[in-house]
């Protein structure tokens, strides 16, 4: 473990951020430490693949024929520091406390991803070979959109193809509880405009002939959920994956205070689809909010106008199996229904993104927590993730391999803050956790 | 004619535009100028009052006793003429085309405000009295807002005493159709503030569990109306005065064509509160309207985030007999109650103004409507005003006198833009009417 802690160390001191250019040297020096890293552990093959942005380090061993093959992913790159002031160690030169090691990339990803190498290490130098065969693929360019991974991904399929993908750069649910995340929610964000008259107009002589176009998207809005809390889309809950019993009482042993929840977000009530627990209605089930509006006049004071237009963004959250392409089609369909011919209105997709799954029962799945709980000596829980992990989704689309999420992390950890920090504990039982699912992988039938 | 077109143009020729402190001794001038125009004409009393502003020129002739008095109100100041290069001539001086003067001033207000004096001169000249009380009150702030005779009208309810005030600075509903305004609205102007989760959360790990407060503002706003376009607030037109039957046969024998309204303003159609004509929505009938709404991500693009807050502008166009100061209660309490306790709500103030109304039967409307029948030679039509005009409810509160809106401009005219000008047809029309007026005002009874 020591030695794991000083390579870590080392990995952690090289600032590479990838979303300044000033940093494209580091960059490509943390690209080739990985690499390194990768030959030195004992990887057969290791490879550089230089993109349009940053580097992808790509390795394989493929000594197991007829064995499964894993995939594991990771990056190389960090978030900024600023504000650097609030760091009480440099970000860049990892210090120890209270078993935790403090470093920018220290929880995100460099030493969830590092376990990977290490457990794969420990195999080769005391058994000389790993008993399934796998591939790491680690890019540079995740807090930046991984734009160039996505292009790599399609035109390497044939290089990539595997059983399953293995990724940690989730969180545990809480320190030393071995964790699962099964299910990703999807995406689908809109900009809604409406006109009404072709300029703002005064409110006291016009006020009462024309449609107001803030008036009448707000009531668009407002029909867009039922008294329950219910998305009223016609067809939009059609696909929507029931929560099995079994998932929701996964769910309900969970620790969670609704109250301290409620608290930390400064509201008396929370809120939201009836029938469902908070949990249920974050990971589980579609949402629907808007995240911005805009129009008329907004500055101090009182100006007596009918504006002409207003501006909503408006997005939702899918969940397993919805289908984004589907759902954009039947939201636009649906709010233009919904506007009245006294008013224009525009709706464009602007972002979107699939929901993902695998499932509690998918071999990759039941490997992972047999490990965990051994490595941990707990049952591993499973959770679900209210948000979207972009890059899953490609994996799923591109390689259909199911993604097993061994989060090691924790929301407190600080990733893209200052003091960012990791807790060597995880750090130790991810490596172990790490072995031990090669180990029960292998024997898939 | 002659003579009083060459003294409009003098009238005209002076700089008073309020609003520009480099204009200060200019605006000076022109009060002079009215004050010397006064004593020219014959009134026995003539005084320029000074106040924290602009001065008020003050004017009274009281030798018919136990007659009526009027007061005629009027404003000498004028708006800025920017942007100068689009006026075909230069704005200070006044220049005749095609039977209309073009100067800064011309229609709003000089120009019918001069009307009332020439009707005064040509009493005196041909019947050396008049058969009535006159004073004349004329400011110099109409355009800035009127603070220095608000205070002046306070500070002098006694000197102004009068049994009606005839105020000529509105319009004619079309050229040459003698039109008198009766009715115009209030207004009661609020800030309405949202406030759900104490800071702008992320919508994919936070979606489902709180309420946004943009969703809930929309659903507030739409259900401030029904489907029929009536405002749900309860008790709101519990003092709405009925339309009578001689008033909407009044507007509807009016020429106005919804289609080319429509046009104008860019809509396929008009909508608004069901069970009336357009006209009598924006003249005799409440609204609510949003001015403005402002909340969350407004950039371009997408950042999914459940927002903090939202801030709309809401308002109300009043009719009588409604009152605002019961109004504002009434749409606080209610806004507040339609407010789940999910969200924080904040419901403040902004502004109002009380709806005014001199009824059509009024003796002074009554006398007003005969005069410029006999000097237009068709009937005088009476029309409302979907806009406030704050002066007049402060005259009706501080004199508790009907105000005869007696427009002689019109709004083709360009008031406040460049080439403002006044159809000297109508000028003489007015002058004749304003004669006929207080004629026809001192026989009653």
């Amino acid at each position: 473990m020591e030695d794991y802690i000083n390579e870590l160390k080392e990995f952690l001191k090289i600032p590479s951020i990838s979303t300044l250019p000033e940093y494209k040297n580091e960059i490509e020096h943390c690209a080739k430490f990985v690499a390194e890293n990768l030959e030195k552990i004992g990887m057969s093959r290791v490879e550089i693949f230089k993109t349009e942005g940053h580097p992808v380090v790509y390795s394989e061993w493929l000594g197991a024929p007829g064995k499964p093959t894993v995939l594991v992913y990771g990056h190389y790159d960090v978030q900024p520091v600023d504000p650097v002031e609030l760091w009480n160690s440099p970000p860049f030169e990892p210090v120890i406390k209270e078993g935790k090691i403090f470093a920018r990339g220290a929880t995100d990803d460099k030493g969830q991803l590092f376990v990977h190498l290490k457990s794969v290490e420990a195999f080769f130098k005391t058994e000389g070979s790993l008993p399934l065969n796998i591939k790491f693929l680690i890019e540079g360019e995740e807090e930046i959109a991984s734009e160039s991974l996505r292009v790599f991904l399609k035109n390497n399929t044939d290089l990539l193809k595997c059983d399953a993908v293995l990724v940690s750069d989730t969180s545990l649910y809480a320190a030393g509880v071995p964790t699962l995340t099964y299910g990703l929610r999807g995406l689908s964000y809109f900009e809604v405009e409406m006109e009404g008259p072709n300029r703002d107009l005064h409110s006291g002589s016009f006020g009462g002939s024309v449609a107001n176009p803030i008036n009448i998207l707000s009531d668009v809005i407002s029909k867009l959920h039922d008294k329950n809390g219910r998305i009223t889309i016609p067809g939009f809950y059609d696909d929507v994956l029931k929560l099995s019993k079994k998932e929701r009482e996964n769910f309900k042993v969970l620790k969670f205070s609704e109250k301290e929840y409620a608290k930390d977000l400064g509201v008396s009530e929370l809120s939201g689809e009836k029938g469902f627990t908070t949990l249920e209605r974050i990971w589980a089930r579609p949402t629907l909010d808007c995240n911005g509006i805009i129009g008329g006049f907004t500055g101090i004071g009182a100006k007596t106008i009918i504006p002409s237009k207003v501006t909503a963004k408006i997005s939702m959250r899918l969940v397993p199996s919805q289908n984004s392409v589907k759902i954009a089609k039947q939201f636009a369909r649906y709010v233009k229904k919904l506007a009245p011919k006294s008013v224009k209105i525009k709706v464009t997709e602007l972002h979107s993104g699939q929901p993902g799954i695998t499932p509690i029962e998918n071999p990759a799945n039941v490997a992972a927590a047999k490990a965990m709980e051994k490595a941990f000596g707990k049952k591993t829980i499973f959770v679900r993730e209210g948000g979207s992990i972009p890059i899953v989704t490609d994996f799923s689309k591109r390689l259909k391999s199911p993604v097993v999420l061994m989060g090691l992390g924790l929301d407190s950890e600080n990733l893209h803050s200052p003091n960012e920090h990791f807790d060597l504990k995880h750090f130790q039982l991810g490596i172990i956790s790490s072995a031990y699912f090669i180990k029960e992988y292998s024997e898939k039938s």
